[in-house]
């Protein structure tokens, strides 16, 4: 018996801002990437079988229960910049796999990311038909907080 | 579809106490705050609209799977002080917000956490109906921990 | 009222691998436990009572959301021996608990787990009736990481 049923549907976002403390500017940036209303359960990160990509934003009503992937990365060093990301892999006719990561680099957060899918879906023997990359990044001022998410949600 | 209800009930407790091992001081300070016996289940961190505030401690079965949102901190130096807190920003006829903190000071812990909860009311643009800080503060012994936690239940 | 009934089965694994991340070391760490195509739910970590353990690997459907108590343990330091240990208390008639541990050595995974089951249950005047340890070890070649867990699942 499985009270919890698979979410079927993937969200993609992200988000950065600066905030007056590291909670806030998490908080913040969940906002710029549209899911700081929201309760997010952390999970940890399989795409399930037939599980289809949202094609934009998901209304998902204030203080809503959700299950989420997510790459989250705090500077408080100005100037530095700040780069989380999620590997998002879609198998063929089997599930996938998400995978997170943060550098200083967005094509290091990239290049990451996408090597860690792959390596997911090898060690599987699985084939990979898709693969997105959402980074998000940030020139911090004062205390920055970059975060890329997915939602898994139903539909 | 949401098969997750969005809780209704927020019950804010804390507690602290030490332990033969950091873990064991995080479970005994969780059965100071009486919910030791759940399985929590770590969320961030939104009031949905309308929850109302337990008046008592809930009685949740033992084992049950619990959203809480909560602050924990950790010492093993003999003396420290180590504190707890969360802010709970109510809106009104808004969601509201909870935010965590913890500090050597129980009067920096709660300032702190208030302005996060101002700062997240502000940023939405929502006004703020009520701020409630709850802080578990401990003089370390030997290994000491406090917990602050807002459980997210249902009525 | 409470939407999430409590789990009722216990299956307690772990697995160790090397990966080239250590985020995809602990992917492989979780495939070799046999719970890596599973979307884990992190909790903290009280048996319910009566709930039951699994005498065979639960087949659970990719990409369900899984409560879950694990200890994971990572390194890169080539010869290290890493280990990550679940302890699990069952109660004579009543809740257990579930304490998690790692170390770089297993006996002492294993003794300082125990010694965590048995202060839970002291600290609450409850009767060890069934006492469970689960090591998972490994030695790093370059990147490793082990994991030791205890799925929470419904009959």
């Amino acid at each position: 018996m499985n009270p919890w049923p698979s979410p079927n549907l993937l969200w993609v976002t992200g988000g950065a801002a600066e905030g007056a403390t590291p909670l806030n500017a998490f908080d913040n940036a969940l906002l710029a990437a549209g899911i700081g209303d929201l309760n997010l359960v952390r999970v940890s990160s399989i795409v399930p079988r037939g599980a289809r990509l949202a094609d934009a934003p998901l209304q998902i009503e204030a203080g809503s229960l959700v299950p989420t992937v997510y790459a989250v990365v705090h500077s408080d060093t100005a100037g530095d910049t700040i780069c989380a990301a999620v590997g998002i892999g879609i198998g063929k006719d089997s599930h996938g796999m998400i995978f997170e990561h943060h550098a200083s680099a967005r094509d290091v957060a990239k290049r990451v990311v996408t090597g860690m899918v792959e390596e997911g879906f090898a060690r599987r023997g699985l084939p990979l038909e898709r693969l997105l990359v959402h980074v998000a990044d940030h020139r911090v001022e004062r205390v920055g907080c970059a975060v890329a998410a997915v939602v898994l949600w139903w539909r």
